[in-house]
């Protein structure tokens, strides 16, 4: 069961949620992704794709090319997790207004 | 957007969607919820309610009577978010084992 929540904390990181989603579309390069994703650094995106990469949900493909080209994509294990995340994320996006009002309401309650 | 992402950090937490799958039942009491989600200490546990609560998703009820007893419920905003919650679980469950694979051969690559 630890690991299982290991696994749930990664792909619940809300930067991992971002990354899988915006990667939907297709492969992407590095400046590309992070433009896709706006508010992450560079060092934490970094952290993002290696860490996906290390569970198998993204690949990165370094072509031989001058200048050098590297682009990241999901895998069929990550693609198969893809419908899920952009179901959290719509949730967040249709639902985020109601949780500030609660938030507010929480916060001025005696 | 930063509203969102926060949102996104909070509802994505590992803790808050075993809590939130954990109340998929019905209302329970807090050392009940508590034997529901393995591994979660009681400070843990009393902060990521306190935060469901904020955010609106989880209802605490006392009733006075004697001993005193507390019930933590999911509210319709909670109940909405079920569904995607335990999506993400199952997913987590049925693929770890090919992250743990995963993992294991991107730690042993030179």
């Amino acid at each position: 069961m630890d690991f299982i929540r290991q696994v749930l904390d990664r792909v619940g990181d809300k930067w991992s949620l971002l990354v899988i989603a915006a990667l939907e579309a297709g492969p992407l390069r590095y400046t590309d992704l992070q433009r896709h994703v706006p508010g992450i650094s560079q060092r934490m995106l970094t952290l993002t794709v290696r860490q996906l990469q290390q569970d198998g949900l993204v690949t990165r493909t370094a072509y031989a090319e001058v200048p050098p080209r590297v682009e990241y994509a999901l895998t069929s294990l990550g693609r198969s997790l893809h419908h899920i995340v952009t179901s959290l994320i719509t949730w967040v996006a249709d639902h985020h207004g109601q949780i500030r009002e609660h938030r507010a309401h929480t916060a001025t309650r005696p």
